[in-house]
């Protein structure tokens, strides 16, 4: 028989304790002594080893479906948080894990979703430390939520923030745009594809260490997810009030992820990302920077995409691929619910 | 026209960004800088200040009714990850506040909690520094789900833990059980009660700094949440190899509780609570740790309720009020979905 979840086990029992024993004490590294305190504890000097500020973020991941092409909620729930965390210029180092979960879920499926987090912090040198389970009544979630919050360390040197770019300053993607948000609407619909879109997720830890490396002072620096890379330019743009330039012809979108596009009316550069940054940096150190993040497998297809040309407004300005210019906004909402 | 919250608000666009301009940011003081960067940043001197461990923990909050007599959700979200930090002895000073909304939902309902989590945050001297907003589809999640992560720091005498309990310790509880559990139960029914019962929803935290200010070497500290009084004592008889003796006479149940335990068929050491900690502590110690616990409002109801009898067996055995003894076990589950 196929062994399910219970309303038994968010109960705070012996059903909750052996769930918690069955599937998350042999998983997260760590996280035994944490069941037991109901806490994780960190010496402060293995934090301070890594700099001088805590870097401190959350985010829930209710994405449907819960399996997609190239990944499922659990990598994503893992890489996601990481990946706020790196952007900042902070070092990922601890996590926690907190499960919202549907009364009938199969245990089956809540193993394989752990297991994904597992590989995911461990590749990316991040430990699970502590976490909450909780069972909602059917039909009151549906499957699976999960919140990751994380903390990092930044070094002294590294001040990336929102509102440093500067009149001059390099627009740099890590590759091509759209391909999460694209997986997850062609797994939704019914599109019959020649090849299937893989979502980008990923950690982009490693890859922001390497650049921090050559460049220490990145002036802005953000993963493009929900509102895709126009949210994030716009963000950018607004925070730093100043003018950028984008040129569409350098923004690199894959064939399928346009196909699909083209199909279903969406601009790829509002489509969500899960392994996409835009980095803004000092143009004397762009040339640098771009090497040093194509010699890395997230960053192969490292491309500059625009320049600041001015430190004044706050607008993005592309030039098309027909040479008109348009100014790029952010939508109001979105088409696509529960993308992450 | 009533607003509500619809897709569009967890889309990352112009809609989600006013929601969080109106009413995120005007209530969590210091969140702008992290709705500008993804993350918060905390100067890591502002936490060795208060000690030398970082304490971590994370919960996700489902109850149902989300307004219940003497709380609601946000004012749990807050103070349960607040007493979760503080049992363990840490000094709860940060706090992350991630919401899974239902479309659907009135924004004026969701002002209310914020609201909440604002007062509960402040008496308690907590930040809440960061935060993330998603959305399902109606009928995806119910009205609203919170997780709270909490950052505190532990100062370097204390050694709180849940395998310390050692002969001769005296059981402390600081005030009558079961009053949160029994609150929602009558909330959810129909029970015409002359009294309502008002949960006991409470941040823990400077009544266990008073209590460590007396006696720094508090051996083990629980707040007695999902599982109620029962399963901390056998949590902590398991984790501690020993064997307690509870006095049934001595453990505070008011008389509506009481009530409608008798009603329903509860019993109250099952019940949960939300402003409730079981102490134990050595002998030598108690009489002061109770003194001084006595003389904060949260701690006005505090008595000894029992004491560790051997240092073997993994055992919680009570001396019932007609005398006899009966060995107090964990539930498998529980008869309250969403109790928190």
């Amino acid at each position: 028989m196929k062994e399910i979840i219970t309303l038994a086990h968010g109960a705070g029992g012996k059903a909750m304790e052996s769930l918690i024993q069955q599937v998350f004490v042999p998983a997260f590294h760590g996280v035994e002594h944490a069941v037991l305190e109901d806490q994780a504890r960190i010496p402060m000097r293995l934090l301070a080893e890594h700099g001088d500020r805590l870097a401190f973020t959350t985010d829930s991941y209710v994405v449907d479906p819960i399996f997609f092409p190239g990944g499922d909620i659990g990598m994503l729930a893992v890489n996601g948080t990481i990946n706020d965390l790196a952007v900042g210029g902070a070092m990922p180092l601890y996590m926690s894990c907190a499960m919202v979960l549907e009364e009938g879920l199969p245990i089956e499926i809540l193993q394989r979703v752990v297991n994904s987090m597992v590989e995911a912090a461990n590749a990316a040198q991040v430990s699970i430390v502590t976490g909450d389970t909780k069972v909602v009544p059917r039909g009151q979630c549906d499957k699976l939520y999960i919140n990751t919050t994380g903390i990092g360390v930044i070094n002294s040197g590294v001040q990336i923030s929102s509102q440093r770019a500067c009149k001059g300053d390099v627009i740099i993607v890590n590759g091509s745009v759209g391909d999460h948000g694209a997986a997850i609407v062609s797994a939704r619909t019914d599109l019959k594809l020649e090849a299937s879109i893989q979502s980008d997720t990923q950690s982009l830890s490693e890859l922001v260490q390497i650049m921090l490396r050559v460049c220490p002072d990145i002036h802005c620096m953000r993963d493009a997810t929900r509102g895709g890379v126009a949210a994030v330019l716009n963000e950018l743009a607004d925070a730093s009030r100043c003018t950028m330039y984008v040129d569409e012809k350098s923004i690199p979108v894959s064939p399928d992820v346009r196909g699909v596009c083209e199909i279903l009316g969406f601009d790829p550069l509002y489509l969500a990302n899960e392994g996409k940054l835009i980095a803004i940096v000092p143009e004397s150190a762009a040339e640098l920077v771009l090497c040093a993040m194509r010699q890395h497998p997230s960053g192969a297809g490292s491309v500059v995409i625009g320049q600041v040309v001015d430190q004044q407004g706050s607008a993005v300005v592309m030039e098309t691929q027909f040479g008109a210019k348009r100014v790029i906004n952010r939508l109001v909402g979105e088409q696509l619910p529960r993308i992450c």
